[in-house]
């Protein structure tokens, strides 16, 4: 029987892939068949079930096989390129300047497609009980749709814009005009517009480091160069850090998440703010403000954005209902000079042609109405609980191993694994006992930490959650 | 007082928009002033109205002036790069790779934005009476909302997705399965995802002409190559055509539209569809049916498409709502190999995380209800009552200067202007008039023809619309 060579340069898990793909196009493995199970093949080749997982994945990542629930892992029914006149897609797979996703993230996210009952505290986002259901509900039998179904302002529909004008005003002293907004499909679209329409490939950007942005192979798919800021654990970001990047490599902007930083959960001080605004508007660089989290606040007393003290018009603000309402609404906001506005309304028309009037709608009904108000009550009160629960239990049950700082608003608690644990490793152990987290190295150069999402799983899997994560630290 | 040098070659719109941008700069022009009217100014400097028009949008479109309703152009507040702790925005309108939209189409759309009553032949969409407003509002006060409100699976919501099979399969002879479906924004988000993530910078594309496709700048925005497949008016697409280009140029893809043409309205017979498929599979080319109107027929029997004849897989199947139902719910869809679909959803995740699953379960429900089946017999009949208002008005009142063929289904009628007479020209004749519709050229090399949306303008307009249009012609 065939083995992967432990000697070959050859990573273990695409020797497996190519085995398997040989079989496939001599139809041993005809179409339709069923492959062995992960773990059986596995023990048959005397390697981890890990390894296994990542040959499939990448041969179901090219369409050879596909993974039916229920019913294992079979060979696709469309072999690629194998008959004569298929075209041969997989040409075409390759094609295009989309970066994949980081391996560890779509191991995530393979493992929560699972049936299997894991406990998740790797999704940054509101577990299902926070989303604001009713709410929707109601408000689409007690409100009487009446916008436009036609093709709309590549702008975003303009109720949803005012709404927002007076939202930003009230909430986070940030000052805007309807014209100057971008209504966008979450944050992630403004993102993706900034990096694709207002810079070129070879242009430097600088990120904190760590940060949410590592795991998006967006900017690099775009052809940015990315460069690090240390955000210090006491004192935040280095002012000096910027201007010495600055001078090395011309920085053509900055992404900041500034209130509740994902993953550290930092605010940044307005001495800080004022520092850095000052820093960069002298250098000329505009800074990206993630703000996707500031509204969560737990005291109801949001941070106010770098944008509210934004005189030189250099901050370009990113808002979202994702994580104060619910992800699936899809709705972000950019604020911006409205030049910048514009050329982004017309590129994403190449897009998309804009975003569906009908969520759009429940979005401006549901902040016009008042719900929003009444979701972020039952939020921050729920998410404090949430957080405070999951602290509590990390200080009773793994007191010596992790340490951390109590968040005031966001979703995720960032944890410092003491001693020598490999993060990464011990992400496979905390898998095999049914509890899940995203490891440091995902955002950034941090080896020695997780974040966990205390948003995510029901108020009554966290402790059963963390006593999965003990046992997984003991077996290290 | 300055006037522009008509000894110059640099065009007139750019020297008045120079002048002007010259007098913002020193603050003759300061910021929030209001400029001259455009009428007024063309008088002042003697040049057409439109030459304004076109100085005027170039400033626009870089943010230096903006167009408040009501209270006509004014300077930005922002001054671009004026204020020395601005960012020099304009340095980033530049960056990316985003074409702008063709002049033609700026043109028109910025005509379409005014207040004044122009009627409106020229956009490929649905009147609001023809949109099914009533049944989307009883739908949401009827049908209980059940979806989850998290991010969700990056083809789509499952539920939309299995309706699709069957519509696809009763309707139009489509075998799929929800595996094999991604939700897109609309057919444009499908082609978008197409032509960046499928081909590279450099690849060589076919499309017809004339075509919808001409007037989108997104496929020079990804690099590509584009030649054209001549429609000959009597026999359609030579596949002599595709054996050559191939030959000389390597062709990665193919675009197509074989039912109910976008812009000639024409239905590619089934035998046509055989050669076609034929060809491309012998030469291992896929093709990209996009068929956004197949279910607009008429006579309620849609053209079956060529992926109903697809059994080399070899077909990218692109549909939409938008035609049938409302552009304004912005869903579409593509049926292509499981292995091109999940490629396309990762792709799509750094793009906007997927779509906002409310109209998704819109249009699951809109479809589930039988309400798509009854929103369809309602517009076959009244996009044919339209269709044959315009073709009976036009012989009445312009036979001797436009011939045309009666479409089965769409929402176009391609008309061919007799003798010499200039579309382009003639447009801007029209417009004056208060008519409008889009020349030829925008579709590609014919010259002498014009669009005219039957779908668009009210019932009642069609005729003085005509009316309007026979006095621009007879002006020229
Ligand atoms: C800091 C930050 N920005 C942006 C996003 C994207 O969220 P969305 O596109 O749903 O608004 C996330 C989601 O995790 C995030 O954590
Ligand atoms: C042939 C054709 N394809 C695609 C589209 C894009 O439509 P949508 O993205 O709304 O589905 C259009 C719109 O005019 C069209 O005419």
């Amino acid at each position: 029987m065939w083995k992967p060579d432990r000697s070959s340069k050859k990573p273990i898990f695409q020797q497996i892939s190519e085995e398997i793909e040989r079989k496939i196009a001599c139809d041993e493995y005809p179409p339709g068949s069923v492959l062995p199970s992960e773990r059986k093949l596995a023990d048959q080749l005397g390697v981890n079930r890990s390894t296994v997982v990542q040959a499939y994945e990448e041969l179901r990542s090219t369409g050879m096989i596909e993974s039916v629930k229920g019913s294992g892992t079979k060979v696709s029914k469309y072999k690629l390129g194998s008959s004569i006149n298929t075209p041969n897609w997989r040409k075409y797979l390759d094609g295009g300047t989309f970066m994949p996703n980081l391996p560890t993230i779509r191991r995530i996210r393979s493992e929560l497609r699972k049936d299997s009952p894991i406990i998740d505290f790797a999704s940054g986002e509101l577990s299902p009980d926070l989303f604001p259901l009713e709410a929707v509900r109601q408000l689409l039998q007690e409100e009487s749709f009446s916008a436009v179904l036609g093709y709309d302002d590549p702008q975003g529909y303009l109720p949803l814009r005012r709404v927002l004008v007076s939202l930003l005003s009230n909430k986070l002293n940030v000052q805007t005009t309807e014209s100057s907004i971008l209504i966008t499909s979450g944050s992630q679209q403004s993102l993706y517009l900034i990096a694709q329409c207002l810079l070129s490939p070879g242009d430097a950007i600088a990120i904190e480091d760590p940060s949410y942005c590592y795991s998006l192979p967006m900017f690099q798919s775009a052809g940015l160069r990315l460069f690090r800021l240390p955000v210090h654990p006491e004192h935040g970001i280095d002012p000096d850090d910027i201007i010495a990047l600055h001078r090395q490599h011309r920085l053509r902007m900055i992404f900041l998440n500034p209130s509740f930083q994902n993953p550290t959960g930092r605010v940044m001080s307005t001495d800080q703010q004022k520092r850095i605004l000052k820093v960069t508007a002298d250098l000329g660089i505009p800074i990206v403000e993630d703000d996707p989290f500031s509204l969560t606040a737990f005291d109801g007393n949001p941070p106010k954005p770098l944008k509210s003290l934004d005189s030189a018009g250099q901050v370009l603000y990113i808002g979202s209902l994702s994580k104060m309402a619910a992800s699936g609404f899809r709705i972000g906001w950019l604020v911006a000079p409205h030049s910048v506005v514009s050329r982004l309304a017309d590129a994403r028309q190449q897009m998309d042609f804009g975003l569906s009037v009908i969520p759009q709608w429940v979005a401006s009904e549901f902040i016009r109405s008042g719900r929003l108000e009444r979701q972020l009550d039952f939020l921050q009160s729920s998410l404090f609980h949430k957080m405070h629960r999951l602290c509590a239990t990390l200080k009773e049950r793994l007191s010596d191993h992790i340490s951390f700082t109590m968040p005031e608003g966001g979703l995720n608690l960032w944890c410092k694994l003491n001693g020598e644990m490999d993060a990464d490793k011990l992400l496979e152990e905390a898998v095999r006992r049914g509890v899940i987290y995203v490891p440091g190295s995902v955002f950034g150069s941090e080896r020695g930490y997780i974040r966990l999402s205390y948003a995510r799983p029901e108020t009554g899997l966290i402790e059963p959650g963390i006593e999965r994560l003990a046992e997984a630290i003991r077996s290290l």
